[in-house]
């Protein structure tokens, strides 16, 4: 949009050790308002990403208030003046950290849940000489437009709001915010998951317990209005054909990728559909490239490490591809 | 809630004329904000619900903004002070219009779409020996958990909008009207739809046009928040179980349905996805009910009438069932 973030400060954490030759670095990006902790699920010994075999690194997003964001920016690119920010300007700082601040040429998985699984894509189709394999979960390598009418409500929730004030609040608009998390609560789990009121396994009381308990507890946690809304832009806007050499043709930019693929919907995510994904997976010509689909009532958060079940389904799908 | 609506007004209009013997008589209510004229297109000559044959009663929920609404009763039971209402409440005034001001002892048929379905099903719960026939279509005999969530999220989108001022307010709370559209948009239609751009063929120029011109257009079009806010209650708490007599046990008045049934839900329906339905018919047995899912993208707007496929197929069905 113009805009240029002058002095931007990339957050990330790493887990495990580099090696001398520097060959066995993962990079697992963070996803719509999660921190790098909130990664920290799918890392363990004995697991995939096991911190003593893999130097795992863990970039914030921009926008998620330790990368730079609307709410840790100065003046005057601060709060709604923040640019905006694409997938591909993620990706962008990322290879900088890993290839000239690391020095690392070869990455042996990029990986990541949602918008996470959107910026391994970019990895993929940005660096292809870089990357020897990807496993994106419940996402996509370009937002549907179905996926950017359910973000216009959570949008519209938030922004209906007077409290928000475009951007120049002192507060956070908290109305906006629990507002957002009930839309979100529908789209988050699947039909079958509140049918089954597995929130009940979870430890929520009631359907109402869950829904302020979690959801809006969710996003009254630390989260910043412009920040939500800096993401949000991000992920309606994602599309690999935007990279540069591909004219904005999704499909040659699905062909161009040469990393190994698993690419892992979920069955019931209602706004990443197994069927977007199977569409993806017929266009990555140029790799071997499988679907395998994540079962269960967990919809989109089977990617987010509150399912044991999905979990260990991620992490043997992750622990396959490393080996191959 | 121990509120009482005085002088409850139900407005209808029928079609067609009543026979001496009053037997050619259906019941076709009206579903969440629609009035009795967007009940037509589904009544026609040729159709099976032909004004030629039946006499087709339309009543109005109420609400609605026709029948008794927060929006046209007089203080001190005006606007936000509106008794809660249900699906009980409804089908009871359209008892008392059909028995007692028409006079008619039994119904062909009764049918309707979304909420009109779930009024079908209490007709056919309420009135066993009334009702031979029902085809409810694109909704449920209880509103399910998901389903809950899904208004809670239409409700916070409007109730954030200051304007709303807790059903106090003097003009349109807009900027919440607006919002809540941007929140149904997503659910009314399914992601195949948006995926196709069937919006296209419906003569929006663009996704925005579709969220301006035909969401936002919806719910501007002379709706008022407290009575969608009414007929949002009526239909969270939705539930033939509750019907005296059966102590909440929605299973068992699902199986003292007598009326022969054709249940259809909509095939990529994201509130009330065919697997509820499948559900009810499953404990449907005390006659004869049959599942039959309408095909295709639409989502639950297959219902609304705004496809001639979807409408061929269920005329088709409910002419079956009228012969039948």
């Amino acid at each position: 949009m113009g805009a240029t973030l002058r002095d931007g400060k990339l957050a990330y954490k790493t887990y495990g050790t580099l090696t001398e030759d520097k060959s066995n670095a993962i990079v697992y990006p963070t996803w719509y308002s999660g921190r790098h902790w909130d990664n920290e699920w799918l890392i363990g010994d004995g697991m995939a990403l096991d911190p003593g075999r893999y130097f795992i690194i863990v970039p914030n997003m921009l926008g998620n208030g330790l990368s730079s964001s609307p709410s840790n920016t100065p003046p005057p690119y601060d709060r709604a003046r923040f640019p905006k920010i694409t997938v591909l300007d993620n990706v962008t700082v990322q290879h900088r950290l890993v290839r000239q601040h690391f020095g690392i040429e070869r990455l042996e998985l990029v990986t990541g849940w949602s918008m996470g699984a959107g910026q391994t894509y970019q990895w993929a189709v940005s660096y292809p000489d870089m990357v020897k394999r990807i496993l994106p979960f419940c996402g996509s390598s370009k937002t549907s437009e179905h996926n950017i009418v359910f973000l216009e409500g959570v949008k519209a929730a938030l922004t209906a709001d007077d409290a928000w004030n475009h951007g120049w609040y002192e507060e956070q608009p908290a109305k906006g915010l629990r507002a957002m998390a009930r839309v979100y609560a529908g789209w988050g789990f699947s039909q079958a998951f509140y049918w089954n009121q597995v929130y009940k396994e979870m430890g929520y009381s009631s359907l109402e317990d869950f829904l302020v308990a979690f959801w809006e507890g969710f996003f009254l946690d630390g989260r910043d209005a412009n920040n939500l809304l800096t993401m949000l832009w991000t992920w309606q806007n994602g599309d690999i054909g935007k990279t540069p050499g591909f004219d904005g043709d999704h499909v040659k930019a699905l062909g161009s990728i040469t990393a190994k693929a698993i690419v892992m919907p979920a069955e019931k995510d209602l706004y990443f559909p197994p069927e977007d994904e199977e569409y993806a997976v017929r266009h990555m010509t140029g790799t071997e490239a499988e679907l395998r689909v994540i079962p269960g009532v967990w919809g989109h958060f089977a990617g987010g490490g509150g399912n044991p079940t999905d979990t260990k389904f991620i992490d043997d799908a992750l622990k396959e591809l490393l080996v191959s």
